[in-house]
């Protein structure tokens, strides 16, 4: 049985007194690793045979002393899964130990970027991993390349080729954890700054960014980011989300995605297109990425966070010709921060087709909780209007001024996790505050999604008078 | 002449001579750039258009004198990663003592920090990565925890107990993706600076805890590190490799741990242990990890890197109690940077046993190599010592003093990848310079493993006058 062959390999690391019987300085050194808890309750002991080789010891001397300690109520021996330490062992017991505590959960969450958990698609990721475990050459399990693996970025190129209109080759393909090392690469390496910013966007984001000094502003409205105002700025880049604003929701006009475009090639700028949820739009035309319109000065990253998980931390960037060589020196010659599995597996998964089924069942099951958040707004809060709603993982219910953090208020008092828009606006931010409500409806799961909808129109009509007072 | 900057994303100055076919010249120049060592073996060269552009010439031109570069092998053109100087370039070869490119290959690979990459644990890892995804709870799939999943420092508390010795628990488990996040960690958040280290190391790792200012040296002897020596300089950490220092592998005297954990107590300071490789000893009695010593001032870091794969990113530290917040806030509330599925997947390797004999299968087929290379060494260079030969992943053949340049620069034609100690010495380091070759006797297949001793012996014998005429 597996069992048995288990116990054989287990490795422990003992201490043995010198002098005295070899019998007696086991013993106390076992002991002795239970009584000050470096040996856990449950935890497997080596077979007599492993222990003994690994000693240099007799056989017999560890099944003696396995057995002294068993009967003083150190150590549990059962059939078939061997020797383990004691879950009440002796007077020497261990106090349990303190394990973080589970984070606090609210009722409800519709906290944006976070797609529904309950949905990663477990048996495609396991059917992909044995082909790329299976297929993947020896060298796939030596030093990693940062650039990213072959497999990987050939696939991406033509994914992305394919369904988002980007314009590149596995050469100019970077293969990162996600957004965040992006963006970090891009600040500490000191190549791409001053950045600015679209006034509403993370928080988490403008952080990393401030690595490499203040970042400025640029204005959002419902056409996107103003971005004829950025010749008033002195940044070398700009760091959109043209696709899809976070978190307003709204697409960048096209008028502005040119005058980004040439405001970075006058100044051999950079454009960054943050396209973190590309592929979710619902009912108006596809928009492709606005990387299309001049490779040379747009990098583009996208991830896997909100199509399959933020657990899995693969992303991308397709990085313009001059950029590459500085963006991989900074990425630096030695360590890739990316697991060479998931790397394989995500390959196998677009070239297989199973990453594109995936895509296209999520954006229907998201379309769908569009519609019941939509028909719930319309039919219980009319006076309530709604941005971003086309597309995308999270809409913004618009509120009269002044009614935003009372909302939040109530929505927390009733276990329902949201985010107010005031959050994510750049403290450099001009122009009016706007008062809303980011819901991320993606995040509760298929279970829970129409209680939690319930939920949020009972808080914003129970607040109606008040918000329809402005 | 012409001097000129290209605008490829590096700088790539071509002195093209006057009169002539440019074609002619622009050969010259660049085989010219080659031999002198200027540009390295694996350096992209620039794009046709963009060094055409720059340099004012026709694009075939730079196509053409490209094409036959290659063929005369000072030039390399990959599939998909463009033009770049060869390894081995022509006889021009450069004699470069630093670290090969990873997508060169040499003949024969003794290049020291990597496992042998044809015995990653496929179905081993296929079983456990099937487990894990199987029985995984949905939030796994949601955003993840920067402290790590939970799962996998249950495993890995138990673990490092067992086997070296760690006396830590679950929660001052940190999950992060490698020794080089570790370092990175501590180096950027200032909390743990300035930083003593071994005076022979990996440049690699120094360059990492220089982004927090100047690094001192320790000098390191067959005892190990002298860190009786760190009360004269002025650091608040020290790092240190006792169980097998890296590169000499030699194991730090037990009364150099006491000195340099009392020095760090006595100061608030921190002891950084990299047991980079402590699962893999021979014939010596096994050293425990010298966190034991004092949890509350060692902090004890390891990896996959050596045991599975360096393709697998996930590594850890065993965090003492006082430092556990500094480094959770400087690891950041919001990303993992390792992906959920390997850390569950180890999770279920350790808790099944198969990391265990994964671990001890491979201590098995290392010793074998060790004691081939040993033979070797006796037999053929007898006149040639050995150092840090029990235990780890490379071990150190001493040479004359100034010969270590002439074997490397034998040992590259012969196709053999090889470091000497000289590449491994801190700039501070004071004392003598000791020659030698750090031979990774794990990293060759085990098909070429005998034929790559041979090759490096003959290389050896074939100087052996040179050898000992000092």
């Amino acid at each position: 049985m597996a069992e048995s062959k288990v116990n054989s390999g287990f490795d422990l690391h003992v201490d043995l007194a010198a002098g005295g019987s070899r019998k007696a300085a086991l013993g106390a050194a076992l002991r002795n690793a239970v009584r000050s808890g470096r040996l856990n309750p449950g935890t497997r002991l080596p077979s007599y045979r492993a222990l003994a080789h690994d000693l240099g010891i007799a056989r017999n001397t560890v099944a003696e002393t396995y057995a002294e300690l068993v009967s003083e109520g150190w150590l549990e021996a059962r059939q078939g899964s061997g020797t383990r330490v004691a879950h009440r062992g002796g007077a020497g017991a261990v106090a349990s130990r303190s394990v973080v505590p589970p984070q606090m959960r609210p009722r409800f969450d519709f906290r944006p970027g976070r797609p529904d958990a309950s949905t990663f698609p477990r048996s495609a990721w396991l059917s992909a991993v044995r082909r790329a475990v299976d297929r993947a050459p020896s060298d796939a399990f030596g030093p990693g390349d940062p650039h990213g693996r072959i497999e990987l970025r050939r696939a991406l190129a033509d994914y992305l080729a394919r369904t988002r209109g980007v314009r590149t080759d596995a050469r100019r393909i970077v293969v990162c954890s996600g957004f965040w090392q992006a963006a970090t690469i891009l600040a500490e390496s000191g190549i791409a700054g001053p950045f600015a910013l679209e006034s509403h966007g993370l928080p988490f984001h403008r952080t990393i960014f401030e690595k490499s000094g203040p970042t400025l502003a640029v204005p959002v409205d419902d056409n996107g980011c103003i971005t004829q105002s950025l010749s008033e700025l002195d940044a070398r880049t700009v760091v959109l989300t043209p696709s899809h604003q976070f978190p307003t929701g709204v697409s960048l006009d096209p008028k502005r995605r040119i005058a980004a475009v040439e405001w970075a090639r006058e100044r051999s700028g950079l454009v960054v297109e943050d396209d973190y949820d590309g592929e979710f739009r619902y009912d108006r035309l596809p928009v492709g990425a606005m990387q299309s319109l001049d490779p040379d000065c747009v990098l583009y990253v996208g991830s896997v966070s909100k199509s399959l998980s933020p657990g899995i931390r693969v992303g991308w960037m397709a990085v313009p010709e001059r950029w590459l060589d500085p963006i991989l020196a900074a990425k630096g010659v030695r360590e890739s921060t990316v697991g060479v599995i998931d790397q394989l597996t995500l390959a196998e998964m677009i070239t297989s087709g199973a990453y594109d089924r995936h895509v296209r069942a999520m954006r229907n099951k998201y379309r769908a909780r569009r519609d019941v958040l939509a028909a719930a707004v319309r039919g219980r809060v009319p006076h309530i209007g709604t941005l971003g709603i086309s597309a995308g993982l999270q809409a913004v219910l618009t509120l009269p001024d002044g009614s935003e953090r009372s909302v939040l208020r109530a929505a927390g008092d009733a276990g329902i996790a949201l985010e107010g828009l005031s959050m994510f606006r750049h403290p450099a931010a001009v122009g009016p505050v706007r008062d809303g409500i980011v819901v991320g409806f993606a995040a509760p799961s298929d279970r829970s999604y129409s209680q939690a909808v319930d939920a949020l129109m009972s808080v914003l009509t129970a607040r109606a008078p008040a918000l329809r007072r402005e």
